[in-house]
This record gives C-alpha cells, structure tokens and sequence, in this order.
C-alpha cells in the first residue's frame, strides 16, 4: 500500500490536479478490455513532461512502488491491469503529435495520441503510418508501442515495431534514453528500439516516439469473397501468395462470425457460406486493378460461391466494417467475450481453424474465429459468461490446446495481442525454459527491483517477486 | 591461452579436422577487412551442425574461452577480431540452404551460405531477398545477420533486420533456443530475434535462420544522374521522396569517388562533375516507368547537368558497378583504405558531406564521400597509410570529429557496420552513459562470463574484464 506521504510528493511534481485516488477513479483504472483480470490500483498519475515522467519513476524506485503505464487500456491480454497495485501512469497531458517532417518522412509524437488521430495526420499530408489495430479509433500510440500492436494491414505492411524508429524511454532507475531516431540505418549497439516496442511497459516508459511515415497509396479496392468451406477459403489464401501477390488486406471470417456479424450490422452477408475473405489492395491504380482482377480470378478458380467487388467508397467501407465490427457484434450474444490470438504460419491457418472448431465442440463452447489470414493471426473468440465458473474452466481448458495445437503447427501463443498477464502460463510453449530465462536476465538487468508492470509476462519466481 | 588438453575436447566433439591452430591458419584469421586490428586466435573450429556448436560453446563457457563466431569476415569494424585469443568458429559444413518455402514466403538456412546464394535462391522460385550488402558477393548471411547488414536496396526494402523472422541460436551457456518463426507476428516475449539481430556475436551463435522473402519485382530501371555541385544532388534527393517517391536504389558518389571509379572501371563517368545520383526503381513496369519518368524530371528541374537512364540491363549494370566498385576503386590509390558509416536524416546529408569535406580540408586528408543517400548512410572513405603514425593521428582525430557532426546533426556513429571494436570509443556518442549501462546489463545477463566476442561494441571496464 502506497503511503500518504508519497502521494503527497507525487503531487509536488505533477501537481494536485494529477494524481487521483478516488474509489471512482480507482475503480475506473482497475481493469481493461480483458475480461477476468481486475487490481485496485493505489493512484492513478498523469505526468505532463518526461521530466515529470522521470521523477515520478524515481520515486517509484525507491521505494519499490509498481508503475503500470496505461494508453486506453484497449489490450487484450490484462496487460494494463494494475496487479500489484502502486501507480496507474496516464498520458493524457502528453498527448500531442509534435512533428511531421515530410522530407525524412518521419513523424514525431508524445505517447497519448490516439492512433486514428496519428493515421488521420499522416493522411493530410499525403504520407500514411499502416498500422491500424482493431482498436485504433480509441488506443494510444503509446500502448500500440508497448504492445507491438497489429492489425488489418499487417501483412503487406508490418506491424507496428516496423513503423518506430526512435523512442525517448525513462528507464526503471528514472535516466532518460534516447533510442534510434530519424534513422534508416543504426546499428549503434544492441536495438534497443524493438527490444522496448512490444515490451509490455515492463522495461520502461515510453515518453516520445518516432515513427516511420511511407506514401499514402494512390488507390484502394475492396472486395468479398465467400466460400462453401474453410479449407476452400484457405486454398484461395494460398494461391493468392503463391501467384506472388501480397494483398494489403486479406481477412478471415468463419460462418459463425458472419452471421453474428450480419445479424449486428445489417449489412448484406450471406449467413449461408461457411467461410467469407474480406480482401483489400492498395497502391498504384494500374496495380489494384490487376491484383484484384488475378484474385477475383484465383478464388473463383478456388470455388467461391462468390465474389462481391465493391464499386462505390461506401460500398467498400461496409464490406471492411464487416470485419471491423466482429468485436463488437460478437460481445453482444453473451456477457463474456474472450477474443484470442494463437498464429499459425499461413500455410496451416485451414488445420488450425478446424482444430478450433473440434476443440470447442469436444468442451462445448461456442467459439467464433475470425482473423488475419495473411498473416495466419486468428482470433478465435469465445462467447461464454465469466460468472459460469464451470464453463470458465473448460474454456481455460480449450484454449490451452488451442495454443497448444498452434505451437504444434509452428506457430505462437499470441500474433499480437502481447502475454500480459493473462497469457503467461503459456510463455514457455513457444520461448521455452531457456528462453524463458533469457527474457527475465534482461528484465532483471533493466528493472531489478521489478517495478514496470510488475506480474505481466513471467509468472512470478520468488525470485522476481521483489514488489509484494 | 587455450590449454592442450581443451584442443584435444574440441576435436572429439567436431572431429581432428575441423580444429586447425596452424601458424598459417591462426594468422589468415587473426585479421578481418578492418585495418588496424588483428589478434591471433588460439584456434580455428569448424563444427558440423548446432550440437557441436552448443558443446563447443559449452565448453568455452566452463573455462572462459572467448568465442568469435565468423562469416567471410568483410566486416569493416573490426568485428571479428580475435581480440582476446581463443576460439574462431567458422561456419563452412554449415552452409546450406534447408527450405524455400513458397507457401509462407519464407527460407530457412545455415549461417555460412553467401548472401548471394541466398538472392539468387530466392530469385529462382520468383521471390527476392532484398538485403544486399556491398560485400554480397562473399559474406555470410550468418554474418550479415549478427551485424545487421544494410545495402543498396535499404531506402525502399529495409535492412538484415526487417527479414529475419525467426533464428536458432547456441547461448553462451550452450543451452539452444528457438526465437520467432514463419510468423509475420509474434509478440510472445520480448523480441529476441530483432535483439540477436546487429548484437555482433557478442550474444550467442546463430545457427539456423528463417528469412522472410518477397515477390520478386517484375521489372527494374536505372539511370545516373549527374550534378555540378553536391548540394543540387541534395536537393535533388529531397525533392524525389518529396514528391512521394521511394526509389529502391538512391546512391550517391562525389567528385573524388567519381574520379577514381572512373579511372578504375573505365565505364564513361564524367570526371567533371561534381556529384553523382545512381538511381534505381523496381516494381511493376507502369510504375517503373511513371516513377523514372517523374524522378528524370525531377532532376532536371533540380538542375542536374545530365540524366542517363540505362537503356539495356547491360547498360544498368555497368552503371551499378559504379557504384559497385567503388570500395574496390578506392583501394588501390593508397596502402590504406578505411571506409567509414555516418549516418544522417535524409535531410541533411548536404550539410553533412559538406561537412566531411572541410574536415579532410582541415587535416589535410584524402576522404572520399559516397554512399546511400537516400537513408542518409554515408561512407566517407579515407585513402591514407596505416603505417604512417603521423597521419594516422589524424585521420583518427577527423573521423571523430565527423561522428561528432553526424550526432548534432541528428544522425549515428554507425549506420551499417556496426560498433566492432572500432568504434566502441564513440558509442557513448550515440547511446550515452545510461543507455550504455542498459546495453552492458543486457550483455552481462546473456554471457555472464564475457565469453562471446568480447572486446566488441563495449569498452572494457573492470567489471566487464573476466576473460584476460
């Protein structure tokens, strides 16, 4: 428990105005987008400067007070879930884009920027920053860096570590780094950059970032394509990359979702088909028109009922929401939704979908799969009730040979959703025990006294447990 | 010194052949592409596979041993020095390809295949691996992987880096982990690939490594473009990616470097002038077209003296190996050729090379400048004799001073090469105090006894010096 006398001295820095610990305020920053994780924080602190950022840190250092920096909490994973109490760190007063420099095509930016706003900047300006997470109308940069976040175009673009290339970091011990720049090129000592983005605020706290910018693509065309069966779906995933295409899009949505998704947006699906590809390309005009007329091509080969070819800008957007509403759709048929994130490589995303399916009728659970099939990230999604404690344990149970069964196929336990805290058992699956201890010596290295987001990634030796 | 009876050891593990500790054989590994630095090694091991390599490794560990793992050893930092004795560990019986796999775009191979049998693999199932390092022709992808090699495509394609999608790697305890996969995401854990990647050995061997490839791109163009003064080739540069274009190849060569590939290769370069542009775009032939057809404009309006786009692919080459063959130009004017890697923003590489001149003016140096304008990755490039202390002085005095200038001017003391042994004294430069304590920590956690390539990327303080 965090002792008055410390807040009192949080407030000499930030101010009175920026540390709060009401019931309400406590309560509001206890949880995040996922479901079974909650922690009463003992503060929640918003910093309006690095320096202020710095000194907070310090202070949390000596006296061994845990600091969980928190975007909108929009992760998946629990990872901005204060489990060990101490200081919820808002950036709310940092939350300005603070330069496009269009000659080196690099954008500079505190962390609370909302990412929309950061996609929506580049925009005007004729550039584009790709990445676009399913929650990018409400996350923060700053927990898109922290959690390396993905999204629709991952696969012809990257993720978001493939957009920063510098980073102003207070370290654990309060100094302030500099990593990267605008830089193509450094090689100046270990990357530090990507070690910190996807690091889970567990090294660190992101004060500053540089990100990448690239031309914004001419033109865009979206089209959909139904198919009878998922392996025929996955067949036409296939050809597309075999006939060496990379689409900027290229989604999976399983019947089960489709109707859901319908049934919520009203926007014209057949809930008939038993899998629907939403396919996007973008780029020079001549390019878009022939990508798309091979893969409209390719998937009718592959034995799609159907392929819908959006004519109209409105037409495209209702096909993509299609998409981007399975969240919401999916959270509205029971009070639980746990959304997950196993990856598979793209050539086994069709064994991994049908495993899904058999794994949720051996426990009887209703589990929904939609996802990047480019990039072979799935989400399958389980709609259950949190409050049902037998039912909990069998999806505990399912989707433990879910990631089980990705690891098998070569895959990973999470594409871009991070380990937090609710991933955690399952680490060893993919990094092993040697691994394992590779991650916590450079844990231990940066932070020893384990104050960064303290109980995410690792599962807590006596070792770590240094905090409580 | 490597005791008798560790040899014998070795030998049991990889076979009497595979350990040569020769006078020859130590001395024609002793020394890298790097001027100035040589060590004799105590001996030279060539294991077969990764189980020799983590008993190796092992072994080493137990009794302190450095290990310097070592591709073709073009390195230009001195990076594969034997600084401190022990053991050379070479890579020939592991120099296969293992996979192309056409399905998830990706290769998996052994450390010791040139990085130009990896292109040219690629190239034969129509994909591509765009890193190309200047020493392409003899390096090793193990190589290129520990010390992050960028090349001429880094501008549109990115670096060593941004194509490793998952390594096997020997850690200096000898325990062998697994790290990412034929995942284009993969968040489970801090990013180990993108740490080992660029770490310069002093982390553990690679192994094994899973490549990311791309479509190959349908068509290529070339053309020179030819300026009185470097700060109109400046311009130009900025000009082209202000107009939203990102050639696949952007070099730059100035008046000196112009002279003497000229004077070497005899291809028809105009020794007059006082800059020289190689540019290149790929992509699909519309866009090839539009895009050198904008960048000629560009160019002329930037005032360049002459524009040559190559009308043959025979034509293209020859103006490639301008560019190609300017480390090998430059080599023969004096005994000494050290070609340094200060990197800029894009932006302020005029004022940089501007800089670089009056610096050798100030020195009285010969220092020829060319390099990858459009990351702003120079290679000022100091023709001089190592065996003139007098000038050695102060050819080391002026690159300081110029890693001094590319730091104020927002760049790094190493865009490409690394750190090695060479640069280590201006790491702080870049990194500073904190951040090197960051870096040393994570050092010390992985290899503890200071086993892998020590004498690299750190200066050696007490705390660090286990090893002699």
């Amino acid at each position: 428990m965090l002792q008055e006398t410390l807040k009192v001295k949080f407030k000499s820095i930030v101010g009175e105005m920026n540390v709060e610990d009401t019931q309400a305020t406590l309560y509001a920053y206890s949880y995040d987008a996922t479901p079974g994780f909650q922690a009463m924080p003992d503060c929640v602190v918003s910093p309006r400067n690095t320096k202020e950022v710095a000194s907070i840190v310090k202070l949390c250092n000596e006296h061994k007070i845990p600091i969980v920096p928190r975007g909108s909490g929009t992760n998946l994973s629990g990872g901005t879930t204060p489990l060990r109490g101490g200081v919820v760190l808002l950036f709310k007063h940092m939350a300005e884009i603070l330069e496009i420099d269009e000659e080196n095509l690099t954008m500079t930016t505190q962390p609370g920027v909302i990412t929309a706003h950061i996609i929506k900047a580049a925009e005007e300006v004729g550039l584009f920053y790709p990445p676009d997470p399913g929650s990018m109308q409400i996350s923060q940069i700053g927990g898109n860096i922290n959690e390396n976040a993905g999204g629709l175009r991952g696969l012809k673009y990257g993720v978001t570590r493939d957009y920063v290339m510098g980073l102003e970091i207070v370290l654990p011990n309060g100094e302030i780094i500099h990593t990267g720049g605008k830089l193509a090129k450094d090689v100046a000592g270990y990357d530090l950059t990507r070690l910190f983005v996807g690091s889970e605020g567990t090294l660190g706290i992101v004060t500053q970032a540089t990100l990448k910018l690239v031309p914004k693509p001419e033109t865009k065309k979206t089209m959909l394509a139904l198919f009878d069966d998922l392996e025929t779906s996955a067949e036409a995933v296939s050809a597309i990359i075999a006939n060496r295409i990379i689409p900027a899009t290229l989604e999976f949505l399983d019947q089960q979702t489709v109707r859901v998704v319908e049934d919520f947006a009203r926007i014209g699906l057949p809930t008939d088909v038993g899998a629907v590809l939403l396919i996007e390309q973008d780029g020079p005009a001549e390019v878009v028109e022939r990508d798309m007329a091979k893969i409209e091509k390719i998937c009718r080969e592959t034995k799609a009922v159907d392929v819908q070819v959006a004519k109209t800008n409105a037409e495209a957007e209702a096909l993509t929401s299609a998409r981007r509403t399975a969240l919401s759709a999916l959270s509205r048929v029971r009070p639980t939704t746990i959304l997950e994130d196993a990856t598979v490589p793209r050539s086994e995303i069709a064994k991994m979908v049908r495993a899904i399916e058999d794994i949720a009728e051996k426990y009887q659970l209703t589990i929904c799969t939609f996802g990047h099939a480019g990039d072979g990230n799935l989400h399958p999604t389980c709609l259950t009730d949190a409050r049902d404690e037998k039912e909990m344990i069998l999806v505990e149970k399912a989707f433990e040979e879910i990631f089980q069964k990705a690891i098998e196929l070569g895959g990973t336990i999470t594409g871009e959703h991070g380990v937090g805290a609710m991933k955690l058992p399952y680490l060893n699956l993919k990094v092993g025990e040697a691994g394992i201890e590779v991650l916590r010596g450079i844990k231990q290295s940066i932070d020893p006294n384990n104050i960064m987001n303290p109980g995410k990634i690792f599962t807590e030796s006596e070792r770590n447990r240094v905090v409580i």
